[in-house]
């Protein structure tokens, strides 16, 4: 009777897991839909393409190469372990849901890339960067983070008291940091900026298409965060769940509110875009530690990233970083604000090793990927020609317009 | 060993919460996406900012002030209690997921509103409305029904054989109550009725999004419907749950078919709106009762739903009651059919309970929802100026279009 | 405590499939924003009452007839069974629930033939196939196979080694057949061949639609494909649903992968329907046997899935057949494909009877579809006139476009 209570604490384990791994794979969809909606028509099949062939890449190198890189041990028993074909003693849930909750996370991480880099890049080289990215780059921080390796045998993460919940650096600002080095390689898109330098808005051409987006990202960050606990097939463990899920939804809805009302402010108008992208910054800055806070610290941790995100996108406009979905903002700056605000909640954590970890995540990503992004520059070229942006990229890379019967020109 | 039995029922019960509670937060996005769609084109961002910013609303000022007043015993323990840090012995679930759970239901009596009121109203008045709606009125009248409270100290409506199984009337005709206040308040759109009082037809801008979001909802009833059983981890529960998906699934079905024959009867034609509107209308009408009839009667009864949809559409347009999505025939009309069906086969429940319910619940919300509603109106105004309304709310309340590249202007 | 741990099994078990049911439910929307996707504006509005219409008509008619043909012993128990009045001892899951999962997969094989005889069919004809298709022909297949019933009383597949683990055979190709058979007796689209006989591509009018679409099927996949592990509360069969997710996520990034470098490989570009009809080729191909390959050959057996796809649309499309949405060769050729495939994973099932297998559901369909779509021709007839075809389905069957300010006519 021990051995079927076993198997039944088993199985509800991994079908959290399972569950908690489709909600992530739908946060797919819901940077798909994002992107799509904040791009203009003309490059709205190029972003679509770009947005599902990284999650096929992601999924396929992570599991061939990424996975045994990021945790070395499962990595050994991976094929007869994730297929199932032996159980292991010392398992509380199945190895494959262990593995399709991890994979869903890189492929996350790599659609924060195609955001930031849309518009202007080539599809090809897009991939091949997704290629390294999915199958080398994520997955060595995160060995020497959740796979509690060292870090390039110097120093351990783990030993410095650092701490990121289910991924605010690891996740979100790592692929922050890749588009952040994108975007440098590739400068702004033609027409960013006027004579003088000023910036100039550039609508995205199917708003409920991005607000659909944002929802979806919404839904499935309770898969994010909630399944990160690992665990809830005990009282202590389903609490966890459950206070993650209060506080990863109080935590979006502070960060909404407090960017709409930002927005509202600085602009006289309630944003759209600026709002959605409060949700979602406030759904980031949750993501480094969500079981400790109370549900209207979370509100408040949540709106201190919806204001900071305004700004960052206000920022890295003046500074010439075009990102038309404002992808850096939301997981980057406030991906950095979740690991900075953990050790307020969690004692067991220290500031000093959130800034050592963020400064580890970061610089390697940024400095692999800007290698990556060197190399494809001097070989098959990243960015594509002057007169292909102006017609837009669906044609020239997809052959195809996404609203062919709909456009104005 | 009976505690670890303990442990995994609690857990169970508490993931079969969480889930529930992220598919209904999952039908904020489908009523956007519905209402999107049914809009013009030039008022559609500002009705997705209402729709994510009243989701973001609720979900505050429900954890701030109305859990508490819905359930005053869970919200003394309020902060502790959902934080997880306590379990009670008598709890057969995590604290946090029944907030969870609860919260969501508020997002969608308020999400009721924004449609019906859509294309004309002021976007920062109908935030404070969703202010006092999801903070004191629908906890009020949560708390005299779920909350076993009394009516003012008068009558206690569970002590009168009233049921409202998941809220066709506590949820849906309280929504639905709010929103016939704010339409008399505002009156109908400019150019809705001609110059002889005929109601003009007025499309909507995007029918393969309104589309979306009644998939998107009848998907999130499952867990609006399934969840109401408030328990799972039992033959018995398991059961229940199980049937509730069936009816809930036969009656939507039942509501689309009846709705879609009903226009072609009437119309001629093959009417989508009224079509989805009718899968609504059922999906609301087995909401006060899904247990207990066979999914036969489910069938019939959503179908009951989707013939009455039709003709309260109609009828509110004779009545100069404008509502451009019929959020008010949807959940008012089948929310009442629903409630009024209940004693048909739930012996335990009686007709005059039912329509004490109904008296009480909508009797409430209407008239506090017009004491707001009047009090915006002397203050800062619900309706925006002609001008704004020819122009579009998108470009005086959100200074965006929601697609600038597409319109035929 | 045995008994209790029963009943946390038998909860769990039904919770599982309740979950994976609601999954495969969201699939209808897929198929929706797919085909509206795919098809013209004009004929928008009438493809999306088709989708909506027939998921509701399949409910129904599985639930009043068909899901007695198909399992005989549970029609009988119906009525009580279904509605969870009793509980037989040998059950270790809620009737319901399996009611419930099973009712919608009907829904799946249905949405495929919408697709294919999209733009040109009557409205009232589709929705009188699909009473006959959900509540007979589907049916009856689904006794011969996964009911354990002999076809006609001359032989037993289960006898000659056939096995279709999650429908490749039994609901995709069978659509497959169906939609076939409607497309032969409608002929092609107006415009579809030129004068000389060659095709011309007739783009879709909403790509972000189609692609979310894809996006709704992938996640509705898992339930799917896991659900049809049919059990999960134990180590075994926990495992076994975790190697499915993994496999099912593992063909789709295959087919993906393989169908965009074919494409781009014939075509120069990166097709994004193909693309798109790549993944669902691969997920298609891997729901005949997505236990027993391991992941990198599941990538593999998706990946053949997205090749064969992109030759069968073109191949297709030269023999006349025209499918606007390519239903035929993701649900027949790679259906077909999958059943062909899962000998050399499982030991138990013999080629000899995949191929008698496919023949039987193939000619099953195929024919007895004709004789439907063949009477309904001579009936009311099926093909709308030259001019309502020029004009858009819209308009005749729905009075109502779907993007009345969008298009440029």
């Amino acid at each position: 009777m021990e051995t079927q209570i076993f198997e039944l604490s088993y199985a509800l384990d991994t079908f959290y897991f399972l569950v908690s791994g489709a909600f992530v794979m739908w946060m797919a969809a819901g940077f798909s839909m994002l992107e799509a909606g904040l791009v203009r028509s003309k490059n709205t099949t190029e972003i679509l393409t770009k947005n599902v062939a990284l999650f096929a890449v992601s999924c396929t190198l992570y599991l061939l190469i990424g996975y045994a890189i990021m945790y070395p041990e499962l990595g050994q028993s991976l094929l007869s372990g994730i297929t199932g074909d032996g159980v292991n003693d010392d398992k509380t849930y199945a190895p494959s849901a262990d593995f399709f909750f991890q994979v869903v996370f890189v492929a996350t991480a790599m659609s924060i890339v195609s955001g930031a880099v849309a518009e202007r890049m080539k599809l090809m080289a897009f991939l091949a960067f997704a290629v390294v990215m999915t199958g080398f780059i994520y997955p060595m921080e995160g060995y020497w983070t959740w796979g509690e390796g060292s870090v390039f045998g110097l120093y351990a993460l783990a030993d410095l008291g650092f701490s990121d919940f289910a991924g605010s650096g690891i996740v979100h600002m790592a692929g922050a940091a890749a588009a952040l080095s994108g975007v440098l390689f590739l400068g702004p898109r033609a027409g960013k900026y006027d004579a003088n330098g000023r910036p100039r808005a550039i609508p995205g051409a199917n708003l409920p298409l991005a607000t659909l987006g944002m929802f979806i990202l919404w839904m499935g960050w309770f898969g994010f965060n909630g399944g990160s606990v690992l665990a809830t097939a005990s009282v202590e463990s389903a609490n966890k769940v459950a206070v993650v899920f209060v506080n990863t939804n109080a935590a979006a809805a502070g960060g909404l509110i407090a960017a709409l009302l930002t927005a509202r402010l600085l602009f006289g108008k309630a944003d759209l875009t600026m709002t959605l992208n409060g949700a979602l910054a406030g759904l980031v800055t949750i993501t480094a530690e969500a079981t400790t806070p109370t549900p209207a610290l979370a509100t408040l941790f949540g709106a201190m990233g919806g204001v900071l995100v305004v700004f960052s996108v206000v920022l890295l406009d003046k500074l010439r970083l075009d990102d038309p979905v404002g992808a850096i903002s939301v997981h980057g700056a406030a991906g950095l604000l979740g690991l900075l605000l953990v050790p307020l909640t969690n004692g067991e954590v220290k500031l000093s090793g959130q800034i050592i970890g963020a400064l580890t995540i970061f610089g390697w990503v940024f400095v692999s990927s800007s290698v990556v992004w060197f190399l494809l520059k001097k070989t098959i070229g990243i960015r594509v020609t002057a007169e292909q942006e102006y017609e837009g990229v669906d044609l020239s890379e997809c052959g195809m317009e996404a609203y062919p019967e709909f456009t104005n020109s």
